[in-house]
């Protein structure tokens, strides 16, 4: 039998994990594995950035789970520092370039993995390229800037953006020891969450001292006579001092190659896959990671979705299928955690802007309770805000922001969204419930029983 | 219209919450609401009692949600220190005693909730009753250890059982000063848990210096001249010196009231229901919390588990009944959790022993992970365990003991065992990810990874 080769194109979570699997099912006399990856490292958390920039972690090594040699020594011929700048569909070939040497080749495939990633959002700003601007996407970013925070005397930062990255990374350079100014449009940061939700991080910023600015249009980052980003203007015309800034203003697909290759993209730009993570139409091509679009079950249609548990798992399902087994990747419910100091943040499903945009008729109810039993010592505030479709009282979306607990609590509701649970449902949930962990009714339940009467006086 | 009369026997969760919700339903004007409640306190937590005794919670009141004034100020004719001594059905009447004058009345009911609870269990050995051997399932229990604990001088302590309460209140007794044995049945404490898990729980309690004896097989508690408990003895003749005994060794629904009343009542002895919580073929008497068997979802039988979170949904779900509503209690997959230190303990749906016994075949999975990424400062271990019914796959089971974040976990699978999930249905799930809460895939889906893996290899 003829050896065939599967080539993966970029080397995080999605393509290495998809490299791995394939690797677990088929010895090298049987399947040939060339992964190519852009730059230096590989299998890396991205998602551990800012607890690396903050200091928790202690080094950039800490966030790799596998290097490149232990990549090898498991039969997987990477090339690191060698880019994909051209994906020949119909010659089944993709053609490489040494970053060190420049020298190009092309490598032909019997199966490709595209695992391209995302890049930072860059706005087409006047000093957007300027030194001491920062995205903070890959593991090379996240060295550039740690290099950048170490050299620089000054001690202001300005974070654009106000999502996951923007609040974490904020988070990350007080923890360092400066002064953080964060820019982000809209009235309130976390704009994954409701208004109403995001006021509550907002004053947790404020308290650790974290400036926030709302409704700020970046128009330019102003630069020193070296070339150096020295301030950020808003479209307002103020300016914002910056010795360092980081762009936290969200990530695209990165599928220049797959464009341009002629495969199919939704609208954010990301590839779009089948349930086995096959690229549409492609019989032997996979996508997944953060240049996928992926099915959101409760929304009903693709969206991008950019995580690193997607991402693994999408690794596991397409390494399987390309390994000759057998996975699907059903979909996601739009969960996702953070936290800003000890404030917990988390939602799942919908927001209402989502609920309106699927097209859905909603009631809401929102709830404070406390993550503990209210006697317990140290119990904190636990805010519980639910969504469920009207008449039918289908639980929607859940967002939840407090003390210790508050996070994970939120994959109750994933699960319960996964199952097309109502919300009455909910309610009779067989939770754990111990003073040190709960009050007797979870919060998550008191938002339910909320919930319930809300659809009710709604009617249909 | 004439007033209708609703009795209510017990005032802690379950009966309270069912006064309270009818209450709000219909006013005095159409409903007369007559309690009845042996001790001195309504509406406790006794779950907190050993947090009480520990000192971490200040004082009893603490653990009162309402008190009988509060309740009575709402429209309820509440009688503490008065106890329900017989039920006549037919007459539609209860016989009740004042306890502290011993004067008796008959109150005849329209509709009757029976919230009667339970007691902690006293085999009949010799020197059960003597000073020191205490029980703490009331908040007058509670009182009577806590007092007794403030009195003697004696520091040595002896735990009878080693499930929750038993467990909860050796670390309780610690906390105060005390010298800690734990003599308990089987191979490992916490045998709520399969046994491989519980010797986690094991290992914690002695490195928290409390001893466990096991196979311990309590046959008698030693006594001095003025009738003080001084030491256990184990059917094997060993003695345990103890200056005072608690009995964690499970309790009973207190049930004699409904028994000599013909009432339907289950293997426990606790009573049996329909799904609106009404005893079964008796048309105007509910009953609820931990006097009831509830329906096991997973094992498909009834259950007695005596838990305060079950007590308030039932009282919810009566009260609503009773005030002309309608809800229903649609059973419970057998979640509970606690923790012991900073250990967290977590069971849901059903151990090896629970599957043999409801006549189903499975397979287990168990795997270690770490309760944040494994970078993160201070990542804990985690030990999750998961059955899956061969053939199908279904979820069965999960059990979680681990650091922070472990416990409420298993709500994860409590919410998949409701929704009658297969583990590869769990392996999918949308789960929240981030450094700080979680390694990039959950324990929990590990576990379900593995699981899915002995399903397919055990075959059909």
């Amino acid at each position: 039998m003829a050896v065939e080769r599967l080539v993966v194109v970029g080397g995080d979570a999605a393509g290495m994990s998809a490299a791995s699997q394939a690797r677990r099912l088929k010895g090298p006399a049987e399947l040939e594995i060339v992964a190519f990856e852009r730059g230096h490292f590989t299998s890396y958390s991205a998602c551990g950035i800012p607890y690396w920039v903050g200091g928790e972690v202690g080094g950039r090594d800490e966030l790799i789970a596998r290097t490149p040699e232990e990549h090898r020594a498991r039969g997987i011929d990477l090339r690191t520092r060698t880019e994909v700048v051209e994906l020949d569909v119909a010659g089944r070939r993709v053609r490489s370039r040494d970053l060190e040497s420049g020298a190009e080749s092309w490598t032909g495939y019997d199966k490709l993995v595209l695992a391209t990633g995302a890049r930072p959002v860059r706005p087409k700003l006047p000093g957007i390229g300027a030194h001491g601007v920062h995205g903070v996407q890959s593991l090379d970013d996240g060295q550039r800037l740690v290099d950048d925070l170490e050299r620089t005397r000054g001690r202001r930062a300005v974070v654009a953006g106000a999502g996951y990255i923007g609040v974490e990374m904020a988070e990350a350079l007080v923890n360092r020891g400066f002064e953080v100014t964060v820019l982000h449009r809209g009235p309130q940061p976390m704009s994954t969450l409701d208004p109403d939700m995001g006021g509550l991080v907002h004053s947790a910023m404020n308290a650790m001292g974290i400036v926030t600015v709302a409704d700020a249009d970046v128009a330019k980052i102003l630069t020193d006579e070296e070339g150096r980003a020295r301030a950020v203007a808003t479209a307002d015309g103020r300016e914002y001092p910056a010795d360092v800034v980081v762009l936290g203003i969200g990530v695209e697909p990165r599928t220049a190659l797959a464009r341009a290759a002629g495969l199919p993209l939704g609208e954010s730009g990301g590839l779009l896959t089948d349930l086995s993570m096959r690229v549409r139409g492609h019989e032997d091509i996979w996508a997944g990671g953060d240049c996928v679009e992926v099915l959101d079950l409760v929304a009903g249609r693709t969206r991008h979705i950019p995580l690193g548990t997607h991402a693994n798992k999408h690794g596991q399902v397409i390494g399987s299928n390309a390994g000759g087994g057998y996975a699907t990747f059903p979909g996601v419910v739009g969960t996702a955690v953070s936290k800003v100091c000890d404030l917990e943040i988390a939602r799942t499903g919908l927001r209402e802007k989502d609920a309106r945009e699927a097209g859905l008729r909603y009631v809401t109810a929102a709830i404070r309770s406390t993550n503990t039993a209210g006697y317990y010592p140290g119990a904190r505030e636990m805010t519980v805000k639910m969504l469920a479709e009207r008449r039918t009282g289908r639980l929607l979306g859940v967002q939840i922001v407090g003390g210790a607990g508050s996070a994970k609590r939120v994959d109750i509701a994933a699960v319960a969204l996964t199952a097309g649970m109502t919300v009455e449902q909910v309610v009779s949930l067989d939770l754990g419930y111990a003073p040190p962990f709960s009050p007797v009714w979870d919060p998550v339940l008191v938002a339910a029983r909320k919930a319930v009467s809300a659809v009710r006086s709604a009617g249909v």
